[in-house]
């Protein structure tokens, strides 16, 4: 994948957070640069506008922050995929397994119609399980998903390769080595 | 303060969420609508077009949908206060008591500089303490509140009168009843 080498240029690594031995990318002096967020929400709708979809999603938190100023650049609506407890309503629930324990995401079961097109968007492609547990919970609802779309992606953590084995799509702006 | 009819027709009410006796205004039917996505952040555009400020600052999580947002449709820069643990890096913290127990909030220090303006976006105002603790944050980087913006105000939860009685100028597009 070409890497976005100004995107990639304001992206700061921060070394053991949250834990010992974690190179941290921080996307906050990205964002947090009036240029760097409208670059960076501009590139996404540069690749998105041929593309048909009917809404976006953006996993919490980071997914929001890019998720909703792009859905608003792009004229859709934006939906999220928060973390278990935090929706009002009904909703539906993706349990999924971490390094140590496991965590729950959840949408609720009208934010997206059946045979809705979705654009999915987090910051950072890791081990890509809170993206397939996302996939997961917006297929339950009977919607497709276009493509997963993030700023960084760590090709070291396999994160890719287990989305396209899943036969998804993904596009990823710039790549970091390490984890 | 006017309401704003659109905004607040599209805003949904669900009860007892997250506890039996709470009316929860779900911003959900807003945000996850194109229409009502473009709608409330122009409106914020309206508001602030005049206004002189450098950077905008949001609150986890849904001032996060909305901030970004503003921040991207204004060319300004998008700063998260977000939950303690959070934020790599060197951050400043405040604590704030909630009805049991409390919560601490963070910002990464180097997000805002001494002297600049910031507006400062929350999708709610209830009680107002957290406003009052991301305010508090901003200041201790020697920065200064423009105005506070939030979506919906909950006035007989009176944080609105905290805020004015701290001397700080707040604005909401809509207001509710009950709690």
């Amino acid at each position: 994948m070409p890497t976005d080498s100004i995107i990639k240029s304001m992206i700061r690594t921060i070394p053991d957070h949250p834990k010992k031995g974690i190179l941290f990318r921080d996307i906050s002096t990205l964002i947090g640069n009036a240029k760097g967020l409208r670059y960076s929400i501009d590139k996404m709708k540069d690749r998105y506008s041929s593309y048909e979809f009917d809404i976006v999603a953006g996993i919490e938190a980071r997914g929001f922050i890019i998720g909703s100023a792009f859905a608003y650049a792009m004229n859709k609506g934006f939906v999220p995929v928060r973390k278990k407890g935090k929706l009002p309503g009904d909703i539906v629930s993706h349990n999924y397994d971490l390094e140590y324990g496991s965590d729950t995401i959840e949408i609720q079961k009208d934010a997206i119609q059946k045979g809705q097109k979705v654009l999915l968007i987090d910051d950072l492609l890791a081990t890509g399980g809170t993206a397939l547990g996302a996939i997961s919970l917006i297929e339950k609802l009977g919607a497709e998903i276009v493509e997963i779309c993030f700023l960084v992606d760590l090709p070291e953590l396999k994160g890719g390769e287990k989305l396209k084995k899943a036969g998804y799509k993904y596009h990823a702006f710039c790549e970091f080595e390490g984890h």
